[in-house]
């Protein structure tokens, strides 16, 4: 491979770039994961993660990426043929659907066009007609990072509550955690799933399950097969800052300090940084003149942005282009949206400059590649940060 | 916590210590693990593991740490209620045959006394009466990391054979790939289990399964639910060096340079070392007076040994006390050895003055807890390793 | 401190950002300076360190910043009292005359304006002037670092020789070496002053004094008294990659990477990169409608652009605004020019993004100080990137 | 190279064994040497420097290794023609004298047999006969690192006092600072010269001058020809935290964090350390039937022992199998030892099971190349340190 001049912009929606100090302590000794100092590690960071999930209850620690925590929040909650309502926000709502499949759920799904969140409305309506409480759980994504829309969690947790439904409530909380606000106790959410390799600002590795009095009730009499990803086991020896079996030491070194840049700049100062990135983001997008894939523009992601490009231009050949010219990741369409859309990930470990190199890149590329758009779109973007740099 | 000046002396039988140029690695920046240069890494990584194995069959790297690999090794090739002959060597078999009940299969485990390898002439007699070939695998550990046994896998081999018997033979390798010489095809192993965090000198967070084509077959009829363990999925992504589901780049950036220093050393001369540093240890205990664990000398480990300690004292104090004194880390026992042994890692990245600075450490720490021995252990330890050292 | 987040852009003129596995070559384990791994080292970085000089001759390398092989430039080759002639092409040239006049030389200055190179041509007629020889040394600065202004060495090196002087030619290439082209042997030069912390992307703390035959036979007589500095020792013992006292180890491990990257990219390619973020650069500027301080376009740097603010403004201010807002830091002006022009450091290891990360921080400051300029500078930086991309 | 599997030990004396939080912060990215973060680091490192002196007054940091901070100690404080008394402890004596005498300083040197410290008698009784004040500056070397052999400061101090001589003490502390006890103020020394690469931890590249109020009244008058190395412009800069000339940033940012490690220990507790490891190590060298070069046990040093083979084997050919044999670097005899003698470093980050190993790869290189000696010796190490463990 060949040598490339300046720091990568790793700006796909996640695994995002990790700070120095984060992959500095991740490169520090393995510890006994049996001895004084890893309890202290662990003590440190199951009480440090809660308050990233602003919840006073259990959140399981896997030493695996993001995907088992999904597979963790069914086989602990669900039996063999119990019902789950998903709703298809996109493509990882899709996967996660396709992966209650697989494990022996009924999955039943509401559509979607991939072009908002998902609808707390539809899922009222489906509850209450689901009388006999056929339905076990609801499962939505809070931020589809195929697509760059949210999914408003209170109001879905209000449309459980005004069916009068006993449905647990799941959340994917994997591309907005540490980036986008997110309320696991207030909201009244049963099992969160987050994944270390995005707002946490971690390499992928480390997945959470973020859990509810409730959840745990009923992962007593839940009878999927499981072992692995078993909560009991999990929580019990927890409380010693110990895990069942072998822990990923090194990533929760890095973990422990992740959180604390976290605190040093505050959770609502990342979560403004964040929305300010974005916003600037779309001045950007909507002054070349193309659309953003979410169509609903309450239903933003200050995570990341995904961009339809004009019929008969490929994002795909964007991507490349600008990777090669400006050594600049961005993110693929996925799904239906394969090469149609490209993903813009701002979020993580991100600043104005970083955020006006990544602009910059991509409509160097849409030169390169003669893709039609109105120019200048950056000094959009340049217009709104600085304009609203008082507030920051 | 209090600076403790030297560097630490991680000598558990796992998690190892990390090589500099592999912590170095596993520190670089995470890639997009859609991108070209994550496929040259992917490539890289997907081949070498196998080197490691010795097999040209696919090995499914997981971003998980081992205890996974065992659910996977089981959920990929069994149905529920199928029927698995396990070998109760010590606690890890003991673990995984737990793992397989819990997971819904029958578990027949034939007895040890937790003092050797797994006797392959009792899976022959076994499998012999299992004439409608209720039996669908035998499952056994190559290195019991809880005694220091090992397993002759290709005795157990031949006893199926010998049988006429059809059932899968899995092998969990954990402790001992990369340090004891394993050979996944010569040896007709269906699947392997392995992890990232002994021989291979890595933090742990990576485990593999390296199959054989009669594994992947019965994989495709295997009925217990599975998907993020799933090996179809991965395989077929894996051709062209990527993943289903986000993999642990960073330390996938670690198990590249990992490989290659193993094959810089020359496994074999990895393996001698080893050899040599476990009979110094061994040469060192004899002398003190103690029992080994292992009483089968043709099945000590070269991973690691388990030391007896007399009646009356205790194992767990003696660690403790080295650890405060030494800053040296030793493994406990575990499950009915618990107190009563402690285990000497020798494996990974080792050499002879980390082995006399290990057992000079354990000289120091009898003498403070009076536990009665002979002394002079270490110069037998040395004696042996000045002893053979043109041969090295 | 507070947590600044996004990776910080250090675009002083040098030190300069450096590369993650120079970083990571510096912090392995120092070793034994008088072993036979560090003659390996020794030999590779000396070897090394003159294909960037361009030289066949000896490079002695010093563990010291780059003021002391100012330093040593002067104390290995003259003798109390010799006269060098000097030009004042800006506060780094004042700054090594006001040393030599420390050192007990007599100084003679050809005033500047600090607005471009040194001009050969009263090089020549002053030297032409010393019919006695009473000049010993001419020493011009390549590339002035607090003015971004660029000096001819070999039209310099053209006018000692038309002048037919005896004169050794000394040239700091601080802030060239790495970034823009430097010809030793071709250009005639005598004793080169290098640093490591500008284009050779490492931190600071080695210098190095790249020679002549002739600079050598001038050390033999100077008198000036010299031990740390000394050529002779150097040059003995480095014939077998050692160091006559302790060297900087791990900034040669670094050394080591650096010029492999260097070599890798291909130093035409990265001078060409050099030029071209240089040439962006002062698009934007002009755009604005500030005056670059360096007045001859001839003689523009590529390694960093000094900006003259419109009077009533401070550069300071804007800096510390850029600072604090997009945590990316800028040159202060020096000497006469403090207050008055900051620069931009846009050499090491550096792209197109970051090109136009930088330049949008500033535009972003200028608005935020209240700056009159005329917005949308950043685009015609990037007009020119993507217009000559097709060259690179 | 061929990777050589395990730690290496480096056991010369000095550099010495760098901690990895010290290494993983010199890695850290190089700032802005102007700018407010570097403010706080630069008050930091002098701040704390002093406290690792013990010393009220300034301390200079050099961005070059220690032999630059001799050259300082000398032309900051003499002029050309001074006479300075030198006493011969060594090889480190020797060249620092030599140095003396480049400069053009007159140099009276006290012979001595390089087997213990300063004679501070000898001193007494010649600066009593130098009735005119002749000398300027009376030079020793606190721990001579060729010989192992400690001067007593405080009695050379009472020396200069008894002989009621004007005559500045300027003290090599290179290798005891951060490993035997010095005290620059109650001992009255009005220049040290230290090094960063021995007990302070950390790679070399940084030296320092500790100053005494009478030591910079001195250099208002002293005429050396100085630059590079003047103190007046580095403590008036040094005020606000900053350097005259670019300072070696990273190794400072390793240098607030090696300070922060000795303090976090105590620094008693570090100088009981390394009394126990050296003391450790003179039983074993004892019990083998080896003469240590330093023939006064009240002048042992705590940072290393030298070591005589007996006639007719050769020290280098020792070295060189250890360090193939066992990946373990000793430090050569040097001047008039050379091959006569080996060197043992046992300071800095060292702990008792890494003086085990050091000293039981010695045993086996003994035996390896068949040097007569007594076996066990490392057994009496043993018995000494664990004896001893009660108290520590």
């Amino acid at each position: 491979m060949t040598y490339q001049p300046g720091r990568h912009f790793l700006q796909i929606p996640g695994p995002t770039n990790v700070p120095l100090p984060v992959l500095s302590a991740i490169a520090m000794p393995t510890i006994d994961h049996r001895g004084p100092e890893f309890s202290r590690l662990g003590m440190a960071v199951l009480s440090g993660i809660r308050t990233i999930f602003k919840t006073e209850h259990p959140v399981v620690i896997y030493p695996a990426s993001g995907t088992g925590a999904w597979e963790a929040a069914l086989v602990n909650t669900l039996s063999p043929g119990d019902k789950v309502l998903m709703y298809e926000t996109g493509w990882f709502a899709t996967l996660w659907s396709r992966m209650a499949k697989r494990l022996g759920i009924e999955v039943e799904v509401i559509a979607g066009d991939w072009r908002g969140g998902a609808d707390a409305d539809a899922i009222r309506e489906r509850l209450k007609e689901d009388k006999q409480g056929a339905i076990k759980a609801v499962a939505v994504v809070h931020n589809e990072t195929s697509t760059g829309a949210v999914t408003n969690v209170a109001a879905v947790r209000r449309a459980i509550n005004d069916a009068n439904h006993d449905a647990l409530l799941l959340v994917d909380t994997i591309s907005s955690l540490g980036s986008i606000d997110y309320r696991h106790d207030e909201w009244g959410v049963d099992v969160a799933v987050g994944g270390s390799q995005k707002g946490l600002m971690l390499p992928p590795g480390l997945s959470f399950n973020a859990l509810s009095p409730k959840a745990i009730a009923a992962s007593r009499t839940a009878r999927l097969p499981r072992a692995f990803w078993d909560w009991e086991e999990m929580i019990t020896i927890n409380a010693k800052g110990f895990f069942p079996y072998t822990p990923s030491t090194n990533l929760l070194q890095g973990l422990r300090v992740a959180i604390g840049l976290l605190h040093e700049e505050g959770l609502e100062n990342v979560f403004t940084r964040h929305d300010r990135a974005a916003e600037a983001t779309r001045r950007c997008i909507e002054h070349w003149g193309f659309e953003i894939q979410c169509s609903n523009s309450a239903e933003y992601s200050s995570s990341l942005t995904a961009v339809r490009l004009p019929e008969g231009h490929s994002a795909d050949a964007l991507r490349a282009e600008i990777l090669s010219r400006s050594n600049l990741s961005l993110g693929n369409g996925l799904g239906q949206l394969a090469d149609k859309v490209f993903r813009i990930g701002h979020l993580g470990d991100f600043s104005a400059p970083a955020v006006m190199g990544t602009l910059s890149a991509i409509e160097m590329g849409l030169r390169a590649c003669g893709v039609p758009h109105r120019s200048g779109g950056t000094n959009a973007a340049l217009g709104f940060l600085v304009g609203n740099a008082g507030a920051s």
